[in-house]
């Protein structure tokens, strides 16, 4: 007889769940004490949003992750990853306790709650895609399964929340495996718009290809990879998308951000007589916060949601379905009439270091694209860090994790936790500036505790600079932390330093190659107003017309 | 001409707000460039939950408190902060930026948001009592002065949404002062409650006064002490009620908060003949997690919702005017018959310290009873901090503040922040466990930053000792970080050291009280399942019958 405590550490880990990320608060504990028992390894987090943060990075890499907490205290807390989560297409198990129903059905006043006992449940369908608190030993089996089946479909976070009397009691199983609601697609909608598409695209001269985050969370790289081969068509990314496919893939040309782009990348997107944007979700800072410039009459746009050409929907299609369309029905383009420069030509360019130069935004990250050279994942906060990272080439099986349409910053140290237990293989390099970190710092002791590896660059410019850049005044100052202080403090093995010259990061990159063992920790100093040129184009299509 | 951001800022003003606690985001860079040229003073904070907290602790002091963000990511990551001040009717005032009214006409998928732009407002609506996004310069000041006026009525949260291209529009004022609902009381209801209440009371040998926070919500310490004055009747207070009048009070008899009371305190109000019970919350942890014995037909239980008196309901009415109508009715009791013995003689027993002997969480908080003699406030964290500092017998104009209902943990640092700038004057007094400190630990730094000065003791028993007791497993270690050690990292001016005898607190009590211009930072060590009895008494009751 399994409990239904058992029940749902048994699903989970059957869909590739081996950590849970969590803060432990009493009306949990004892579905922490199945979870401890259980082959899933219990990973707990200094505060709750911060587990949320780790469980969606997670997520990105493994396709699914959990985060575990108690009532109100602990779920309202974590409110804002779960809406990340949402907004980026990450699928999220968001489950809480809650107390025994008996409880709720006497409307006692508990603690951690209003009195309120369906108010969590209320917000979180607002964030989910399916939400269900378990009712009964029959019933929740089939309530876990249908649950998760959402998550995996939509790629979106859903909440289960499970009574603290419920956790020990029997569970009767469903027989079936998870059952996944198949990907719905109209054959006539289907066939017209690959019709409509592809002549589109056979008469275009200058094609292109603008690969969203899609290919990643519907694992459809495959289908991407087979797209190029057949047609030669240059391949774009957007920032949220980078990384779908390896960037040394001799059409990829670079990461499209508008005005945020290299030059050459967004004259070639903007210029293209057709673009064939595939599984992008288009918001403003995917594509550039509004310096985006690409001509509907020239856009095919098909995501998971739908097809947009020119200005007609085809709905409901499957995206996997109208890329193998396309692939069976595209010819080959001659590489001489397609303007590609691959974006790998420029890992050519040579890095001279010189000693004794004081750092700049620009030589960091010029050095960075050549320190990426490892099996690794890249991992930038908001800010300047994820707007500078746009251009760095990630090498073969280098994956890049960053919040890159919702933006919340302080993503990016939890998350860091979330990759290095995700792929325990290989090791993760994190961008992150000092407003950022600021916000989660604590988990760096997270790391820390876990013996993690990853390189961490604090990229110190004394401030939000992203916002100085946009509208400056004092509420972008900053307390100025001794940051490479920090990892001792919270004590047990790491390595940290200080750097304000390429001498002295050299020196760093090497020590900290050596460190496979340890976090190493990097406090690159830079000038307040010393940021990339992606983000001074950012700031001045963001900037109030009061400022 | 007075702008619209301009009135938001004079209205707060004009109700006592002094300082807003916030966090810089896109959204609500204009309204910021607006406070800082106000006169209030954007007090920044490392993230949004921590100006949550900051911002209701400020309020619990001075009646009103604000806490500005960015849509978003901002307002969802203070989801938490705003729950909990609805939990313990707190009047806290949640002003986020959102986009320009015609990005939202034009459902553009912006950063920060999942495209659904009443999202924010939807789940404020369930956490607030007043909820509104701005619409335009002909209504704005009625939606401000409206939505404030809820704030202050139902001291509880309220929720203002300004579109960014709102802040510098005109605003055509309100000439009236913030409108006020008067507290409706039906007057034949009222008159048969006192009635009936006074016949209860008269006829009592053995009466009591349980009083709740809301004596101090709605400002009515004055009518309790006149009713201490003409009944004579001994008073207890929950915790959430702590220090509603001055503990020094020869009636006061202590915190009752069921079987984690003292012993005579607990007997003396479960053995009352007639407990009135005025403006308390009626939760499980404000009256000791179920723990609490009090009798349904000796209870009297007035509060600001309606009187119950045995199992019926007079509603509404007013609690001053109940108040009001008992101080006009009630008789004087003798003493002799009352059984008295005031907390304030507890103060006499005299501490001699022995300078070898290890410190234990007894002899600790009973030298605390000592030490808080000045001006100060009390705030105690959730966690072993809060039981155990029931106790503490706070002196003349000392205030205690915690979240003793709603318990979430982490609260205390940020709050601390929150006190210092509402009352200047005094110096908080900070009780946190080395758990609930990971939670929020950054805030110290903004304390340091703003040249705050006050003694924060962090009680270092390695791990969640709450929940140890309650329920034990490897959830409830913590990494151990040196936290004394944190004050220097954040940088600036403070003073920090960690005791583990009585000679080593002594020696840092002296230290602490000289720094009178900075931060005293004490990291005292205790053993790991050293807690309070109170504590003990609480694990008992809320132990799950599984662990």
């Amino acid at each position: 007889m399994i409990t239904i405590g058992e029940y749902l550490c048994q699903r989970l880990h059957n869909l590739g769940v081996n950590h849970v990320f969590g803060v432990p608060g009493d009306y949990v504990l004892d579905l922490m004490d199945v979870l401890v028992e259980s082959p899933i390894e219990l990973v707990c987090t200094c505060n709750e949003l911060n587990a949320g943060y780790a469980a969606d990075a997670y997520a990105r890499v493994k396709g699914m992750g959990a985060v575990c907490v108690t009532y109100g205290v602990g779920g309202f807390s974590l409110v804002n990853a779960v809406v990340g989560a949402y907004a980026e297409r990450v699928p999220l198990v968001v489950i809480s306790g809650a107390s025994d129903r008996s409880i709720r059905r006497d409307n006692l006043l508990l603690h951690h709650t209003t009195g309120d006992y369906n108010l969590q449940l209320s917000i979180m369908e607002k964030v989910t895609v399916a939400s269900v608190i378990l009712t009964n030993s029959a019933q929740a089996a089939s309530q876990i399964d249908q649950t998760l089946a959402a998550c995996l479909h939509h790629k979106r976070p859903v909440y289960i929340e499970i009574p603290r009397d419920l956790v020990y009691r029997p569970c009767i199983p469903s027989e079936k495996p998870i059952y996944l609601t198949d990907n719905l697609t109209d054959a006539a909608a289907l066939e017209e718009a690959i019709e409509e598409a592809a002549f589109l695209l056979e008469k275009a001269e200058k094609p292109i290809i603008l690969a969203g985050v899609e290919f990643h969370r519907f694992k459809l790289q495959d289908k991407l990879l087979k797209l190029l081969e057949v047609t030669g068509y240059p391949l774009a990314t957007t920032i949220l998308g980078k990384s779908s496919i390896s960037e040394m893939q001799p059409q990829f040309i670079g990461t499209y951000v508008g005005a945020l782009s290299r030059e050459y990348v967004s004259q070639r997107v903007e210029n293209a007589d057709c673009v064939l944007c595939l599984g992008a979700i288009m918001s403003d800072m995917n594509l550039g916060g509004f310096t985006a410039n690409l001509n509907p009459n020239n856009l095919i746009n098909a995501n998971s949601e739908k097809i947009k050409i020119k200005h007609h929907f085809y709905q409901p299609v499957f995206l996997g379905d109208f890329i193998e369309g396309l692939i069976n029905k595209l010819s080959h383009k001659e590489a001489a009439t397609l303007e590609i420069k691959p974006a790998v030509e420029l890992k050519n360019l040579e890095f001279i270091p010189v000693p004794e130069q004081k750092l700049t935004n620009a030589r960091f990250y010029e050095r960075m694209n050549h320190f990426i050279a490892q099996e690794s994942f890249v991992i930038s906060d908001t800010g300047d860090a994820i707007i500078a990272t746009i251009d760095l080439l990630m090498p073969q099986k280098t994956d890049f994790i960053g919040q890159a349409f919702y933006l919340s910053i302080g993503y990016s140290i939890p998350a860091c936790l979330g990759v290095a237990f995700a792929a325990p293989n290989t090791r993760p390099i994190v961008f992150v500036g000092d407003g950022a970190f600021q916000m989660t710092a604590q988990e760096l002791s997270t790391i820390i505790r876990h013996h993690l590896n990853p390189i961490i660059f604090l990229i110190n410019n004394d401030g939000y600079t992203i916002e100085r850049v946009i509208q400056d005044n004092i509420y972008n100052d900053l307390q100025p932390w001794k940051y490479h202080q920090l990892p001792a403090v919270f004590n047990g093995e790491s390595w940290s330093c200080q750097v304000g010259t390429e001498g002295e990061l050299e020196k760093a990159l090497s020590i900290a190659q050596g460190n496979i063992d340890r976090l190493s920790f990097i406090e690159v100093h830079l000038d307040r107003f010393d940021c990339s040129q992606g983000l001074t184009r950012l700031g001045q299509a963001l900037r109030s017309p009061h400022a």
